[in-house]
């Protein structure tokens, strides 16, 4: 249905539409114009028209996207629909606080173990799965076919974790340490989450005026 | 020092220089040429020399750049030198690795205040800051000169609290709450961390195997 190649920016964006999609389909809404999105997105509804061209022939002039089939269209790009099995690594606050907060189910992922290497942890459940021994990875991530870890640990603990998960057959990751993967290892799927960079993108843009109206 | 403008994407990436740059300064190195820093970074060298380029005039044909004022001058041009008065609200499992977690001092902030609405918590402290009940917000953020929120707060909570920092004259956040701040206040600096929709993009990468070697 959709064109081969999407660009970064375009699937950055992707997960905003699903989310504004979904929105609109539990209020019951069957369409929506590009302009009346553009509204609640706070894009133009070029930009948005564009975009949505990229996977398909969606939206009639004069009649607007319909809801339902767009928001199916982006879930399945996004393949959301997968249940790839996860693993998280550090049970801290951090951790503690993904693995509670994120709905894993509806975004593509099962979470199906957490370790840690602090005796006091370990043992212990988090949201009823057990935190476990990192020394038992190994055989965790055979025995269970595990795709996916999620790096909680702070970065100095990072590079031997992510070797010994390299090893085992890790090859995608959500990364939280300040730890950059990608340079040491070029045939993984990394997503990044840097949260300290992120602050100082805000202290840039406070220290700069950079308002939301000027598309920030 | 440097020009005006800097445009967004050159903006997200000055974070990474400044890790980058301060690890080296750690080490002892005091010039890098862009074709080690971007074996470092896994960026092309060229995109280094145009990224540096946007701000100043730094680095000489075959000697290199002063790894100390490069770091200097970003971190100038982030504005890491102020500090900003934050204030936290949602004190639980997000809300605590947050205050616990990030260094906010080298990152132009200072964390003043953390509430919630939770009886339960109101009254304990995280990093020695004690968690005070919503209701004081106006007259704290009055009293301490608060220039910036920072919501760990449910979606469902987040347009309530938004209002009220609104009204008492918070105008930057730092929203990890899944409510689009910037849709409905268009006055207000804010930089998003949407965890959900990070974990769709590596859903979507998994899926169509987008590797670290693609530029991801």
């Amino acid at each position: 249905m959709h064109k081969d190649k999407i660009s970064a920016p375009v699937i950055k964006r992707l997960p905003r539409y699903y989310r504004f999609l979904g929105e609109l389909l539990e209020n019951g809404c069957k369409k929506i114009s590009s302009r009346e999105l553009s509204d609640k997105m706070g894009l133009t509804a070029s930009q948005i028209r564009q975009d949505l061209n990229c996977f398909g022939e969606f939206g009639q002039q004069g009649y607007g996207y319909p809801v339902e089939s767009l928001h199916h269209e982006i879930g399945s790009i996004l393949g959301l629909s997968h249940r790839y099995k996860a693993i998280l690594i550090g049970a801290g606050n951090l951790g503690k606080a993904v693995a509670v907060h994120i709905s894993f189910a509806s975004r593509g992922f099962q979470l199906v173990g957490i370790f840690d290497n602090d005796p006091d942890k370990i043992g212990g459940t988090i949201h009823d799965i057990p935190i476990k021994d990192t020394s038992e990875l190994e055989q965790f991530c055979q025995e269970h076919l595990v795709n996916v870890a999620i790096l909680c640990v702070p970065k100095e603990a990072a590079p031997d974790i992510a070797e010994q998960l390299y090893r085992i057959g890790i090859r995608s990751f959500w990364n939280f340490s300040h730890y950059d993967l990608s340079v040491h290892y070029q045939d993984i799927i990394v997503e990044n989450v840097h949260l300290n960079d992120s602050l100082m993108v805000l202290c840039y843009k406070i220290s700069n005026n950079e308002t939301a109206s000027d598309g920030n």
